[in-house]
């Protein structure tokens, strides 16, 4: 099998262009025109039975913010208490979110009622409709990057404090914070790689013909990702070389 | 606010055009390089602490799906059996699945100790492996889209089946079952708008400012999308006038 772009060769440039974003927002406005295609998109996922079961909460509100803020630098510290040795260490130089420079967040919740009783296509999953506000999430995201925005998902929260802080019912399930806005670059290589966090697997390693792998083959492909984290300092230059 | 087009033109364009295929696929073979690139773009998506939780099983052998076609058939029944009057007769009308008319299926599973034990940004929201399942499904579709083919999701069976099916061990979570290949065309308009099964909401009804509406809001929202699903007959004289 062969390289990753034509035919839609800027199609691809933005789905490989993409990443989470935490330190580069630079906390510029967006326009609104920009603003509303990127929710339109979001928008125009798929849903299971076309039941569209998202709803978008944008928080601009700086108190809000910081209240969140605070939320998830406690989390942050309970995760970091779970950690030891060198995986606390490199832990401790990651930033985890950008919620107050960047310039607005996107609050994503799921509504399971949303076309209700009978969601077709739902009877026999009932994450379904969780899948759906996912894919909304990830056609955001794209649609992000295809304007020149950065995005960042900060998932170091307690669902029911986010659901407290914007007033969601309790049937509605937040999903994500996303952190939105211009950015200074989008980085060439992943943070968490950069950072020696976690490799990324290559292609070869999650595809398969016909069945799903032996328990061996999967057990090899999860040392040999770990093994390879100990490269990290090579990706480090890898960054440095390529940094645009 | 204004229209959806530029700037990336003929990228919004493959997120407007996107479709949940059943009936149009041909049965063509896909090109190895155009395969590889569309599981590359799956694979480039954002996981949770990179933990890549993802694994894609390429299904061509017929006796597997055709065994995945009974159930879903199955399924479909257990379904119907749940309607009554207008929406059994307008369900009666819809075609689920296209397993056998596509070219081949790409299941899509998750393995939630990829990864493990310390996944960073799982602590507090175990599903958050699974939502990163999810946007490699949309990445997958989006650059099938681009890509000229089509593709359907089928979510009409039950876990334990396809699990059993594709020989997954029981902590692996299949999520999705994609049926693949190339189609006569996407429609312009989601098959389940013009059946007549569900109208799609305005963009205004999922967007909200600082705070998740109030449910009086809420509910008027579900009235208003039941209601106008009377209108189904406008969408198929709509359906017809555009078809590409």
């Amino acid at each position: 099998m062969v390289s990753r772009l034509p035919p839609g060769e800027a199609f691809y440039d933005v789905l490989h262009r993409r990443r989470d974003v935490r330190a580069e927002f630079t906390g510029e406005p967006v326009d609104d025109a920009v603003l509303h295609r990127i929710l339109a998109a979001a928008h125009a996922a798929p849903s299971v039975g076309m039941s569209q079961p998202w709803d978008f909460v944008l928080v601009r509100d700086l108190a809000t913010r910081q209240r969140f803020r605070d939320h998830v630098l406690a989390e942050r510290a309970v995760f970091a208490d779970e950690l030891t040795g060198e995986r606390a260490e490199t832990f401790s130089r990651i930033k985890v979110e950008g919620i107050l420079e960047s310039t607005l967040s996107v609050v994503v919740a799921y509504d399971p009622e949303r076309g209700s009783p009978a969601v077709l296509g739902r009877h026999a999953i009932a994450d379904a409709g969780l899948y759906s506000v996912c894919l909304a999430i990830q056609n955001l995201w794209l649609a992000a990057t295809a304007e020149g925005l950065g995005v960042g998902w900060v998932s170091f929260y307690r669902e029911p404090f986010l659901r407290d802080l914007l007033g969601m019912p309790d049937r509605v399930r937040p999903v994500a914070w996303l952190c939105l806005g211009p950015v200074t670059r989008l980085a060439e290589v992943p943070d968490l790689e950069r950072h020696g966090w976690r490799d990324r697997l290559p292609l070869e390693a999650v595809v398969h013909a016909e069945r799903y792998p032996e328990e061996a083959d999967a057990a090899t492909r999860r040392i040999a990702s770990a093994e390879r984290s100990t490269s990290a300092s090579v990706v480090d230059q890898f960054d440095t070389d390529t940094r645009r």
